[in-house]
């Protein structure tokens, strides 16, 4: 029974092999990025429209096609409370499920917020603070994304007003908790402290509010006030450029164990953590280095890469954003209630879409009864209980290696376990008590939705 | 800044560099520890006593006083899943105090329960599988050595029961949903599974439950089988013993940081975490090496150490348990309703006890609004949010900080952070709203409890 256990199941780097510096696919893109256009004058965005929301240092993070970027000192000496992050060989897995696989996952819980959100965090606060800014806006959902802004902002010295979904906000007061005992300030949305939530309230006195219109009420006073800017945790080419850590960490560490993975797998909801484990694969793939397949495992009841469009879309609900290229279930979708509510959101980060497009990657989508299931195999495993999201990558990992079973494959399967689940107990309990639906979305809401998208002409 | 952040904040150790063997107080005492009794004779135990409850290979690392104890091969694989844990240099908090101290925290929240709970429960579920054991039963309050216990006999194969106290089990069901999610049963004390849970019931149908009761009806279900034992998360020699490995690393560590403690602190509830980080330091100062002062913090709520009476007592409400000498508020008082759970417990450690009589360390508490306000600054300063239990260390560290400014003294302060309050965010948040009261015990209570402790003839 244990021994298997006795080779080595973590591999940790020492924190001198902590990367300095972030890894851009931009770089190594054969085709670059679509442009992100004005929704006015449909143009490309120059660095000056952005400037409302964002410091200029993030603003060039988003463009550049500069392979490497530094990363700031300051924000390595913050990365060493958490980092370098530990790797797993999954070795009791694999002996459950019987394959000849090898299992390996780059386990993120272990920040101060529970998981990699904090990698972006950081860096955005810490850019924010360079430039001045006394005070950050954001949205959140379930609230991961709200508490990592939090903890950074707080250490950063910044004033932080986190938007919360009112459903969230009223069912899981813990989060929120979380969010003030790190300083921040956090409000329901729909608010009565924006115009948009106040439009959005006077017409639905109760309405539960989503992640778009929470994202117009953050948008909408960071672009009020200079001292104020807007952060967002995901979607953004900048914050999947800061989580790339997470696959240059994996790749010391794959190099450690002697197992180049033949498939690399992460959950996605706008791209971030998913970005972080694969982007770094991608470009070794690029530059003619060994390739690794790339699956991004997305919840079937928001399934944006999977029967999304590829095409120009807002990344809000109130229409303040400018527009992206990304696969999009169309901005007035509102997806079921489901509990990998980091998972929620009608878009795809233009980053993944791209890659996507290029046949760089492939995407699957699972229900959350099949994913929970595997977090429960995962949990009994390995004794990590992953958080709702991270079942996604579990899920899409163990198909890996029951392909290998059925196919006799000795593959290395990688996968990014992107945080722990202990603030998501609730959703476990629904779960063993036969309680969650596989809730899919309305298919004539989509249809309308994607039928209402952004006209936009054809870029050149 | 951040300049102070650059010198360094964590100290790891390598998987080589892990204790290889627990160390056992009981070897340096200069006066042994009284017996524990048959409550029946009023003599010492045997190993016969005890061994309805518990395999043989435990109840002798509760006499031994051989000075270390072989940790086995598998159970030292399965703690490199979180071991060798961090050890923390406060850096910020020491800024915000103002101090000349340096501040050193040991954190055991990297653990899959999040908290040190696992180094106990994991040897405990492999010398019970070693001995044919197929079942063990235990009791949980707020649900962390339940979820710790669940974790572990999953891993080894063994079938767990968990009696949780009524009144967590209703307010906390994602604590359940953790041990349900390793495979364990989890059911509300008191039951109608045990003769001792039934009669209570019959008594008080709505009974709330205490951490005594469901202790008596977990040892009565072992008692009655013999391929079932039971397992206790603190309180007992051989707990205390496999918590070492906290202390052991810690002072790996405080010699990388050159930086010997002055004093250690910990937080005391049953006594495990505690003597896992004081007792290899008290140890090294009976031995001739240099002393460090001991400082347990306690609820002032549930405070055996400071107003206990040093007596022997039952271990349960139910007096299914062998006597004990050790600082109790007697088995009859039932502290009042705090959210540091795992504090209340009327008793405290025999050696613990043992250590306190002997003057090897001091004991002081404090009231939960003091705790949790100390946990907000510790949050705030180093990110990590801890559990309500840890809180008091974080006091007790604090304290001792204030005094070095106050006296002008740069010393070493080291402390054990026990773990996450990711599980307990409904405490902090109820802090913030000015809900939590300091509600103390009743004196008339205490004061009866003490007049009903058993009598027992003068040992020696």
């Amino acid at each position: 029974m244990f021994r298997d256990m006795s080779t080595r199941t973590k591999y940790l780097l020492e924190e001198s092999q902590m990367p300095k510096a972030w890894y851009n696919l931009q770089a190594d893109l054969p085709v670059p990025l679509p442009p992100v256009l004005h929704p006015g004058t449909m143009q490309p965005v120059g660095p000056d429209d952005l400037a409302p929301l964002f410091p200029m240092s993030l603003i060039q993070q988003e463009v550049t096609t500069e392979r490497e970027i530094d990363i700031p000192e300051p924000v390595q000496d913050i990365y060493k409370l958490w980092r370098p992050a530990p790797l797993y060989r999954a070795h009791r897995l694999e002996k459950v499920l019987g394959t000849p696989a090898k299992i390996f996952y780059k386990y993120e819980g272990v920040s101060p917020a529970g998981s990699h959100k904090p990698n972006t965090a950081i860096p955005q606060a810490f850019y924010n603070q360079q430039a001045g800014v006394k005070r950050l806006t954001t949205e959140t959902g379930a609230g991961q994304w709200g508490t990592s802004l939090s903890f950074a902002g707080n250490l950063f010295g910044l004033e932080v007003l986190v938007f919360q979904v009112r459903v969230s906000y009223d069912q899981k007061p813990y989060r929120r908790a979380v969010m003030e005992t790190y300083g921040a300030r956090c409000v329901a949305s729909p608010s009565m402290e924006t115009v948009y939530g106040r439009s959005v309230l006077a017409e639905h006195p109760n309405h539960p509010g989503s992640l778009g219109i929470a994202i117009s009420e953050a948008v909408e006073l960071a672009a009020q006030r200079d001292d104020t800017k807007y952060a967002l945790g995901s979607v953004l080419n900048h914050v999947l450029l800061h989580q790339t850590v997470i696959g240059l960490e994996a790749m010391e560490q794959m190099q450690m164990a002697d197992a180049w993975p033949d498939v690399v797998v992460g959950c996605t909801g706008g791209g971030s953590n998913f970005a972080g484990i694969a982007f770094p694969f991608i470009g070794h793939g690029l530059r003619g280095g060994q390739k690794s397949r790339i699956v991004a495992v997305e919840p079937a009841a928001c399934p944006s890469l999977t029967r999304g469009k590829y095409a120009y879309d807002f990344g809000d609900t109130g229409h303040m954003t400018p527009l992206s290229k990304m696969h999009t279930l169309g901005s007035t979708f509102t997806p079921p209630g489901f509990h990998a509510g980091g998972l929620r959101y009608h878009g795809m980060a233009p980053l993944v879409s791209h890659a996507k497009e290029l046949g760089l990657m492939e995407a699957v989508a699972y229900t959350q009864g099949e994913c929970f299931a595997a977090g429960v195999t995962f949990a009994r495993a390995e004794g990590i209980v992953p958080a709702p999201e991270s079942n996604h990558a579990v899920k899409g990992a163990i198909e890996e290696a029951l392909r290998c079973k059925r196919e006799g494959k000795s593959e290395n399967i990688l996968f990014c376990l992107s945080g722990h689940g202990h603030f998501d107990m609730v959703s476990y309990q629904k779960y063993f008590a036969g309680e969650l639906t596989d809730e899919s979305y309305n298919e004539q809401e989509l249809a309308m939705a994607l039928a209402s998208l952004p006209s936009v002409p054809a870029q050149g």
